[in-house]
């Protein structure tokens, strides 16, 4: 079921900071940010080649990274993305498996516009898992 | 400077678990556990096809997961590995533009038998961010 990594995400306090490290210091690529709304978030991606590093900054006062970064304010690695050919298909494998899907259990639309769910980091040793349809 | 990702590092309290999971749940190919006693963790690796996910346990009183796994108890994502050519010169240019490497300062061998560094989380968003010259 698992597909290959898609994205990596960083939570960050300050996109504008936090791009300038990743193009200066580290000397990646990184596209203009994207404000999603929709998603509560503003977005800077890092292209490293073989994947994608996805550097989240909280837009609106209804950010879904908002507790994250009260949480750890310097930031920190918020979740990971797997992609999947069939995410109901994967849903209900999953849930089978006692796995427990975030939300109401079907997909929605991410910020690929791909549809996505979130499984519950304690099923996965802490790690908050995305899964996103290729 | 900052070339692919060449893996994502989870911390995990239990790797018979979490290899489990992946392999049975998540439907990942995964390795057998190697311990390696001179990096202070067993590892399983998890080949998602463009990257690997590595799973850690930690081995021994000494291990550099021990705290990490303290302060969450149930795992959590550790660090992020990019590959970059020449660790020397990567270090150099680091230093100068005011990131801090850890420990001395010095490359040491890697996982996988190669120079790394790791850099200091605060200079990097509460991301600790290892470079393997690949």
């Amino acid at each position: 079921m698992l597909g290959r990594l898609n994205h990596v995400a960083l939570a960050v306090p300050d996109l504008a900071t936090a791009t300038a490290a990743y193009r200066d210091t580290l000397g990646a690529r990184v596209t203009a940010p994207q404000a999603l709304p929709e998603h509560g978030v503003t977005v800077v991606f890092v292209d490293v080649g073989n994947t994608k590093i996805e550097l989240l900054e909280p837009l609106g006062a209804e950010s879904p990274i908002a507790a994250f970064l009260e949480k750890n304010p310097s930031g920190g690695m918020h979740h990971v993305c797997y992609e999947v050919d069939d995410i109901l298909a994967a849903r209900d494998q999953l849930k089978t498996a006692g796995a427990r899907v975030l939300g109401d259990g079907n997909p929605r639309t991410g910020a690929h516009g791909k549809p996505v769910l979130f499984l519950h980091p304690k099923d996965f040793f802490g790690t908050l898992v995305e899964l996103e349809q290729a």
